[in-house]
């Protein structure tokens, strides 16, 4: 058997939970399909966070457990995810795990925390619809495309966007056979029952004040907010 | 303001998280947008639980908190499921729950709990595609679609599904345009890298070998585990 090699999920207070449970179902699913894939969940402490819903959750290991991983997936949120753009331990880790990981990856706004890590810059990168225009201050040319893969970087476009690009992230490791198999495990046949979505249609009002919303929650006086709501607003 | 409708997701140990948090990610953002509808999750105990990943959760009510939701959804998962079709407290809690329930609703083989609850008598219902033929145990009538309401009883199929059936049940409770906000919210504008399931493809001894396990090690020597194999392995 080939040398084992980690993916690991990060967690931190206030994360969207389909942005984690998706792409961690998928790529748990590989791992029990090829067990030379371990599937862990890191976060500073091993205590019990709030999400952006009911649920609470608990990581199965810290940072400093796993300071090296072969793959770290950084889930979004709305505020807290702001928040954590000036979590210097949260960042400080994914600079230190980043030179090593392929991929170091993102779902939805988790890759402004990417950026914040200095991640991004130069790379073309995608992000929840209502944050596209952020991506900017951190360097990257935003590209509104379901998951982005730019040398070592796999960012995905919002919350449900994370299965899709762990489902390529999937063939990429172990080959389309294995893919298909952890996508029949899953069933992931999808039925939206008003169809795909119709960009016409996009709630752009709702989410120009929900992206304004998440920086002043988030970030409240901090310099960085300032920045990023001027780009929100003027549209990069 | 309407009177406030609670919906609640149900917790057991080693249920398939993105059972939980597809359709929860759906019906929190609900909560949101329509504060007439509150969302919460509970369990036996609010003790932190394992799921079917490295990822462990927490309930944020208890069943006794909660005992007459207005909306209740069970989960699925493997071997953990079949487990907890034994589990007297949380068949007694959807026994009692179930009558003003609209709906009772299960994601994958959390209809084979709702099926234990003997909430599935007389009725069509759907599950994971490997457990169909295990539904006739409880009286139901299995149907293959993405999701199956009958009646007061709303099934899904397996593990994605569950985002698919929520967006349905976001769309019944308030209407198609908070449907469609939500769907852009989760940006739920699915991309599987190598399309739908082509079901002549699906790896039906792996389902096979998975679902006899599943018994097994959820059941053991309980008659029930003799019953459902037999199922399994007939076809019905």
């Amino acid at each position: 058997m080939a040398t084992e090699k980690t993916i690991a999920f990060v967690l931190y207070p206030g994360c969207t939970i389909l942005d984690v449970a998706g792409p961690l179902q998928v790529l748990s699913a590989l791992s029990a399909l090829r067990p030379d894939y371990r599937t862990v969940v890191v976060a500073e402490r091993l205590e019990v966070l709030d999400t952006d819903t009911p649920l609470q959750v608990r990581a199965s290991h810290t940072f400093a457990d796993v300071p090296a991983p072969d793959v770290v997936v950084v889930p979004g949120g709305g505020g807290p995810t702001l928040r954590a753009l000036t979590d210097e331990t949260l960042l400080s880790y994914l600079r230190g795990a980043a030179p090593e990981a392929r991929p170091a990856a993102s779902v939805c706004t988790g890759a402004l925390i990417l950026g914040a890590a200095g991640l991004l810059a130069g790379r073309r990168a995608t992000t929840h619809w209502a944050m596209l225009d952020a991506l900017p201050e951190f360097g990257a040319t935003p590209v509104r495309e379901r998951w982005v893969a730019d040398g070592p970087v796999l960012t995905a476009a919002g919350v449900a966007a994370g299965i899709d690009m762990a489902l390529h992230l999937t063939q990429e490791l172990a080959g389309e056979e294995v893919a298909r198999s952890v996508q029949f495990f899953i069933e992931y046949d999808p039925a939206p029952p008003l169809g795909g979505l119709d960009w016409d249609r996009a709630p752009k009002a709702l989410a120009a004040t929900a992206g304004e919303m998440w920086v002043r929650d988030g970030l409240g006086d901090h310099p960085l907010a300032d920045r990023l709501a001027a780009r929100l607003k003027s549209g990069g």
